[in-house]
Protein backbone atom coordinates (compact mmCIF):
# COMPACT_ATOMS: atom_id res chain seq x y z
CA UNK A 1 0.00 0.00 0.00
CA UNK A 2 2.59 2.49 0.74
CA UNK A 3 5.27 0.74 -1.03
CA UNK A 4 5.18 3.92 -3.79
CA UNK A 5 7.10 6.68 -3.60
CA UNK A 6 4.58 9.15 -4.63
CA UNK A 7 2.10 9.86 -3.19
CA UNK A 8 -1.52 12.37 -3.78
CA UNK A 9 -1.88 14.38 -0.79
CA UNK A 10 -5.59 15.28 0.30
CA UNK A 11 -6.51 18.70 -0.28
CA UNK A 12 -7.13 18.52 3.31
CA UNK A 13 -3.45 17.43 3.81
CA UNK A 14 -1.74 20.00 1.76
CA UNK A 15 -4.22 22.83 3.75
CA UNK A 16 -2.36 21.60 6.52
CA UNK A 17 1.19 21.40 5.14
CA UNK A 18 1.02 24.93 3.59
CA UNK A 19 -1.16 27.03 6.09
CA UNK A 20 0.41 30.52 7.71
CA UNK A 21 -2.30 30.34 9.61
CA UNK A 22 -3.06 28.98 13.07
CA UNK A 23 -3.19 24.74 12.83
CA UNK A 24 -5.29 24.86 15.84
CA UNK A 25 -8.34 27.34 14.30
CA UNK A 26 -7.79 25.07 11.19
CA UNK A 27 -8.50 22.13 12.86
CA UNK A 28 -11.40 23.35 15.34
CA UNK A 29 -12.91 24.17 11.94
CA UNK A 30 -12.25 20.94 10.35
CA UNK A 31 -13.40 18.30 13.14
CA UNK A 32 -16.08 20.96 14.28
CA UNK A 33 -14.77 20.47 17.80
CA UNK A 34 -12.74 22.39 20.14
CA UNK A 35 -8.66 21.29 19.82
CA UNK A 36 -6.86 20.90 23.17
CA UNK A 37 -3.34 20.41 23.77
CA UNK A 38 -1.73 17.76 25.95
CA UNK A 39 1.59 18.16 26.94
CA UNK A 40 4.01 15.44 26.61
CA UNK A 41 7.33 17.14 27.44
CA UNK A 42 7.96 20.22 28.69
CA UNK A 43 12.03 21.17 29.72
CA UNK A 44 14.74 23.96 29.55
CA UNK A 45 17.56 22.57 27.64
CA UNK A 46 21.10 23.80 26.77
CA UNK A 47 21.24 24.51 22.98
CA UNK A 48 23.51 22.26 20.94
CA UNK A 49 25.51 23.10 18.27
CA UNK A 50 22.57 22.18 15.72
CA UNK A 51 19.56 23.85 17.01
CA UNK A 52 21.81 26.99 17.71
CA UNK A 53 22.31 27.46 14.33
CA UNK A 54 18.74 26.86 13.16
CA UNK A 55 17.56 29.22 15.88
CA UNK A 56 20.26 31.82 15.39
CA UNK A 57 21.10 31.54 18.94
CA UNK A 58 24.86 30.42 20.65
CA UNK A 59 25.47 27.17 21.59
CA UNK A 60 24.53 26.61 25.20
CA UNK A 61 21.90 29.00 25.12
CA UNK A 62 18.59 27.82 26.92
CA UNK A 63 15.74 26.59 24.81
CA UNK A 64 12.22 25.67 25.72
CA UNK A 65 11.36 22.33 24.27
CA UNK A 66 7.89 21.43 24.19
CA UNK A 67 6.29 18.08 23.00
CA UNK A 68 2.49 18.10 22.61
CA UNK A 69 -0.35 16.41 20.47
CA UNK A 70 -3.48 18.11 19.59
CA UNK A 71 -6.62 16.59 19.96
CA UNK A 72 -10.26 16.97 20.12
CA UNK A 73 -11.59 17.21 24.12
CA UNK A 74 -13.87 14.35 23.26
CA UNK A 75 -10.93 11.98 21.82
CA UNK A 76 -7.82 10.33 23.29
CA UNK A 77 -6.33 9.57 19.54
CA UNK A 78 -3.65 12.54 18.51
CA UNK A 79 -5.11 14.93 15.54
CA UNK A 80 -1.15 16.61 15.07
CA UNK A 81 1.99 15.73 17.31
CA UNK A 82 4.01 19.01 17.53
CA UNK A 83 7.33 19.76 18.61
CA UNK A 84 8.89 23.17 18.73
CA UNK A 85 11.79 25.19 20.33
CA UNK A 86 11.71 28.34 21.63
CA UNK A 87 14.75 30.69 22.80
CA UNK A 88 14.17 31.59 26.51
CA UNK A 89 15.94 35.00 25.75
CA UNK A 90 13.72 36.17 22.84
CA UNK A 91 10.49 35.05 24.97
CA UNK A 92 8.42 37.78 26.71
CA UNK A 93 7.70 37.32 30.32
CA UNK A 94 3.55 36.84 29.57
CA UNK A 95 4.44 34.82 26.80
CA UNK A 96 6.94 32.60 28.83
CA UNK A 97 4.39 31.85 31.03
CA UNK A 98 1.45 30.37 29.11
CA UNK A 99 3.97 28.68 26.68
CA UNK A 100 5.66 26.97 30.11
CA UNK A 101 2.75 26.54 32.80
CA UNK A 102 -0.67 25.65 30.35
CA UNK A 103 -2.13 23.70 28.09
CA UNK A 104 -2.77 26.47 25.69
CA UNK A 105 -2.20 25.96 21.59
CA UNK A 106 0.84 28.65 20.33
CA UNK A 107 -1.75 30.09 17.66
CA UNK A 108 -3.90 30.94 20.58
CA UNK A 109 -1.06 32.46 22.99
CA UNK A 110 0.07 34.92 20.20
CA UNK A 111 -3.56 35.88 19.36
CA UNK A 112 -4.06 36.92 22.73
CA UNK A 113 -1.02 38.12 23.13
CA UNK A 114 -1.30 40.21 20.25
CA UNK A 115 1.86 39.48 19.35
CA UNK A 116 3.02 40.57 15.40
CA UNK A 117 5.11 37.66 13.61
CA UNK A 118 5.33 35.18 10.00
CA UNK A 119 5.53 32.15 9.52
CA UNK A 120 7.88 30.59 7.16
CA UNK A 121 7.64 27.46 6.19
CA UNK A 122 10.93 25.41 5.97
CA UNK A 123 10.39 22.04 4.92
CA UNK A 124 7.80 19.21 4.47
CA UNK A 125 8.38 16.08 4.13
CA UNK A 126 7.37 12.26 4.40
CA UNK A 127 9.34 10.52 7.54
CA UNK A 128 9.49 6.87 8.51
CA UNK A 129 9.55 6.34 12.16
CA UNK A 130 7.69 3.89 14.14
CA UNK A 131 7.37 6.21 17.48
CA UNK A 132 4.89 7.91 15.68
CA UNK A 133 3.04 5.04 14.40
CA UNK A 134 2.15 4.26 18.28
CA UNK A 135 1.52 7.70 19.17
CA UNK A 136 -1.14 8.07 16.66
CA UNK A 137 -2.09 4.31 17.22
CA UNK A 138 -1.80 3.49 13.29
CA UNK A 139 0.19 0.48 11.71
CA UNK A 140 4.06 0.81 11.93
CA UNK A 141 4.20 0.91 7.80
CA UNK A 142 2.09 3.87 7.63
CA UNK A 143 4.44 6.83 6.55
CA UNK A 144 4.01 10.02 7.79
CA UNK A 145 3.60 14.06 6.72
CA UNK A 146 5.51 16.44 8.40
CA UNK A 147 6.34 20.42 8.02
CA UNK A 148 9.09 22.19 9.96
CA UNK A 149 8.22 26.17 9.99
CA UNK A 150 9.70 29.25 12.14
CA UNK A 151 7.24 31.84 13.87
CA UNK A 152 9.71 34.72 13.13
CA UNK A 153 8.84 37.80 15.40
CA UNK A 154 11.49 40.76 15.68
CA UNK A 155 12.93 39.50 12.39
CA UNK A 156 13.90 36.61 15.18
CA UNK A 157 12.73 32.67 14.90
CA UNK A 158 10.51 33.14 17.81
CA UNK A 159 9.48 29.43 17.72
CA UNK A 160 10.64 26.50 15.71
CA UNK A 161 7.65 24.39 15.16
CA UNK A 162 7.88 20.46 13.95
CA UNK A 163 4.09 19.12 13.02
CA UNK A 164 3.77 15.49 12.47
CA UNK A 165 0.73 13.70 11.51
CA UNK A 166 0.09 9.93 9.47
CA UNK A 167 -0.47 9.91 6.18
CA UNK A 168 -3.60 7.79 6.73
CA UNK A 169 -5.04 10.98 8.48
CA UNK A 170 -7.17 13.67 7.30
CA UNK A 171 -8.20 12.32 3.76
CA UNK A 172 -11.53 13.60 3.49
CA UNK A 173 -12.69 17.01 4.72
CA UNK A 174 -15.96 15.48 6.25
CA UNK A 175 -13.45 12.69 8.29
CA UNK B 1 -35.13 28.77 -0.43
CA UNK B 2 -33.24 31.35 1.68
CA UNK B 3 -35.80 33.05 3.55
CA UNK B 4 -35.15 31.46 6.73
CA UNK B 5 -32.52 33.71 9.24
CA UNK B 6 -30.78 30.36 10.27
CA UNK B 7 -28.23 29.17 7.92
CA UNK B 8 -25.90 26.19 8.42
CA UNK B 9 -22.70 27.41 6.68
CA UNK B 10 -20.44 24.80 5.73
CA UNK B 11 -17.02 23.92 6.66
CA UNK B 12 -15.17 25.35 4.03
CA UNK B 13 -17.02 28.59 4.22
CA UNK B 14 -16.41 28.53 8.09
CA UNK B 15 -12.68 28.05 7.20
CA UNK B 16 -12.56 30.54 4.40
CA UNK B 17 -14.30 32.99 7.28
CA UNK B 18 -12.21 32.02 10.43
CA UNK B 19 -8.92 31.39 8.88
CA UNK B 20 -6.28 33.83 9.94
CA UNK B 21 -3.73 32.89 7.43
CA UNK B 22 -3.53 33.86 3.90
CA UNK B 23 -6.96 33.50 2.11
CA UNK B 24 -5.26 33.44 -1.36
CA UNK B 25 -3.05 30.24 -0.56
CA UNK B 26 -6.53 28.30 1.42
CA UNK B 27 -8.21 29.23 -2.05
CA UNK B 28 -5.29 27.42 -3.83
CA UNK B 29 -5.34 24.64 -1.69
CA UNK B 30 -9.16 24.23 -1.97
CA UNK B 31 -9.62 25.12 -6.09
CA UNK B 32 -6.11 23.25 -6.91
CA UNK B 33 -5.31 25.48 -8.52
CA UNK B 34 -3.44 28.88 -9.23
CA UNK B 35 -5.27 32.35 -8.56
CA UNK B 36 -4.91 35.48 -9.70
CA UNK B 37 -6.33 38.41 -8.56
CA UNK B 38 -8.14 41.34 -10.97
CA UNK B 39 -7.98 45.12 -9.95
CA UNK B 40 -11.33 46.52 -10.50
CA UNK B 41 -10.97 50.00 -8.47
CA UNK B 42 -7.37 51.39 -7.31
CA UNK B 43 -7.22 55.25 -5.64
CA UNK B 44 -6.14 57.46 -3.41
CA UNK B 45 -8.60 58.57 -1.38
CA UNK B 46 -9.18 61.25 1.25
CA UNK B 47 -10.49 59.74 4.75
CA UNK B 48 -13.94 60.74 5.71
CA UNK B 49 -14.79 60.54 9.39
CA UNK B 50 -15.88 56.91 9.63
CA UNK B 51 -12.97 55.25 7.86
CA UNK B 52 -10.50 57.60 9.83
CA UNK B 53 -11.94 56.34 13.38
CA UNK B 54 -11.82 52.56 12.06
CA UNK B 55 -8.36 53.18 11.11
CA UNK B 56 -7.10 55.06 13.76
CA UNK B 57 -6.22 58.13 11.41
CA UNK B 58 -6.95 62.17 10.92
CA UNK B 59 -10.06 62.54 8.53
CA UNK B 60 -8.86 63.53 5.56
CA UNK B 61 -5.64 61.19 5.80
CA UNK B 62 -4.75 59.59 2.68
CA UNK B 63 -5.85 55.93 2.02
CA UNK B 64 -5.40 53.51 -0.92
CA UNK B 65 -8.97 51.99 -1.44
CA UNK B 66 -9.08 48.91 -3.54
CA UNK B 67 -11.21 46.60 -4.67
CA UNK B 68 -10.18 43.25 -6.22
CA UNK B 69 -11.80 39.70 -7.08
CA UNK B 70 -9.89 37.05 -6.66
CA UNK B 71 -10.68 34.22 -9.27
CA UNK B 72 -8.75 30.94 -10.30
CA UNK B 73 -6.77 31.74 -13.96
CA UNK B 74 -8.66 29.81 -15.88
CA UNK B 75 -12.05 30.96 -14.89
CA UNK B 76 -14.18 34.69 -14.85
CA UNK B 77 -16.17 34.23 -12.36
CA UNK B 78 -14.64 35.19 -9.16
CA UNK B 79 -13.99 33.44 -5.70
CA UNK B 80 -13.84 36.00 -3.57
CA UNK B 81 -14.72 39.85 -3.35
CA UNK B 82 -12.84 41.82 -1.30
CA UNK B 83 -12.02 45.78 -0.60
CA UNK B 84 -9.70 47.02 1.35
CA UNK B 85 -8.47 50.25 3.04
CA UNK B 86 -5.07 51.24 3.59
CA UNK B 87 -3.48 54.53 5.05
CA UNK B 88 -1.08 55.64 2.75
CA UNK B 89 1.47 57.06 5.63
CA UNK B 90 1.81 53.02 7.06
CA UNK B 91 2.78 52.03 3.38
CA UNK B 92 6.58 50.78 3.44
CA UNK B 93 7.76 51.98 0.02
CA UNK B 94 8.18 48.68 -1.60
CA UNK B 95 4.41 47.41 -0.48
CA UNK B 96 3.34 50.69 -1.75
CA UNK B 97 4.69 49.77 -5.22
CA UNK B 98 3.42 46.56 -4.81
CA UNK B 99 -0.44 47.68 -3.50
CA UNK B 100 -0.70 49.99 -6.30
CA UNK B 101 0.67 49.17 -9.16
CA UNK B 102 0.23 45.31 -9.25
CA UNK B 103 -2.09 42.63 -9.39
CA UNK B 104 -1.10 40.46 -6.30
CA UNK B 105 -2.47 39.24 -3.50
CA UNK B 106 -1.80 41.28 -0.19
CA UNK B 107 -0.72 37.78 1.80
CA UNK B 108 1.89 37.43 -1.25
CA UNK B 109 2.91 40.31 -1.23
CA UNK B 110 3.42 40.12 2.99
CA UNK B 111 5.43 37.25 2.89
CA UNK B 112 7.67 38.04 -0.17
CA UNK B 113 8.45 41.78 2.12
CA UNK B 114 8.73 39.67 5.13
CA UNK B 115 5.99 41.97 6.96
CA UNK B 116 5.42 40.76 10.53
CA UNK B 117 1.66 40.84 11.67
CA UNK B 118 -1.60 39.38 12.81
CA UNK B 119 -4.83 39.39 12.19
CA UNK B 120 -8.11 40.66 14.33
CA UNK B 121 -11.53 39.44 12.83
CA UNK B 122 -13.65 42.37 13.45
CA UNK B 123 -17.29 40.90 12.34
CA UNK B 124 -18.58 38.76 10.00
CA UNK B 125 -22.46 38.86 8.16
CA UNK B 126 -25.00 37.58 6.46
CA UNK B 127 -25.64 40.51 3.43
CA UNK B 128 -28.11 41.03 0.94
CA UNK B 129 -26.92 43.15 -2.02
CA UNK B 130 -27.45 42.63 -5.80
CA UNK B 131 -24.47 44.46 -6.69
CA UNK B 132 -22.33 41.52 -5.37
CA UNK B 133 -24.85 38.78 -7.23
CA UNK B 134 -24.17 40.33 -10.55
CA UNK B 135 -20.27 40.61 -9.65
CA UNK B 136 -20.76 36.69 -8.95
CA UNK B 137 -23.57 35.83 -11.40
CA UNK B 138 -26.02 34.55 -9.00
CA UNK B 139 -29.27 34.71 -8.25
CA UNK B 140 -30.38 38.27 -6.63
CA UNK B 141 -32.29 36.25 -3.87
CA UNK B 142 -28.78 34.73 -2.91
CA UNK B 143 -27.51 36.07 0.33
CA UNK B 144 -23.59 36.84 1.02
CA UNK B 145 -21.40 35.79 3.41
CA UNK B 146 -18.87 38.57 4.10
CA UNK B 147 -16.20 39.12 7.12
CA UNK B 148 -14.39 42.23 8.11
CA UNK B 149 -10.56 42.16 9.58
CA UNK B 150 -7.76 44.59 10.13
CA UNK B 151 -4.22 43.24 9.42
CA UNK B 152 -2.65 44.86 12.23
CA UNK B 153 1.37 45.68 11.92
CA UNK B 154 3.54 47.83 14.43
CA UNK B 155 0.42 47.89 16.65
CA UNK B 156 -1.32 49.76 13.50
CA UNK B 157 -4.13 49.00 11.36
CA UNK B 158 -2.32 48.22 7.89
CA UNK B 159 -4.61 47.48 5.77
CA UNK B 160 -8.64 46.97 6.95
CA UNK B 161 -10.11 44.34 3.94
CA UNK B 162 -13.79 43.37 3.47
CA UNK B 163 -14.26 39.66 2.17
CA UNK B 164 -17.49 38.93 0.52
CA UNK B 165 -18.93 35.15 -1.32
CA UNK B 166 -22.31 34.03 -1.78
CA UNK B 167 -24.00 31.83 0.32
CA UNK B 168 -23.90 29.03 -2.41
CA UNK B 169 -20.38 29.20 -3.10
CA UNK B 170 -17.63 26.63 -1.18
CA UNK B 171 -20.82 24.30 -0.31
CA UNK B 172 -18.26 21.19 -0.87
CA UNK B 173 -14.51 21.17 -0.25
CA UNK B 174 -14.16 19.16 -3.40
CA UNK B 175 -16.29 21.76 -5.61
Amino acid sequence: MFSDLQYELSKLQKLILLTDGSITTLLEVITAKPVTVSTLVQKIVKADNEIAELLEIEEGDSINYRVVTLRNVDCAKPLIYAESYTPISRLLKEFKYDLMKADIPIGKIMQERKIESRREIEKIEIIFNDEYSEIFDVSYHVPMLSRTYNIISNNMVLIRIIETFPLTSFLRFNA
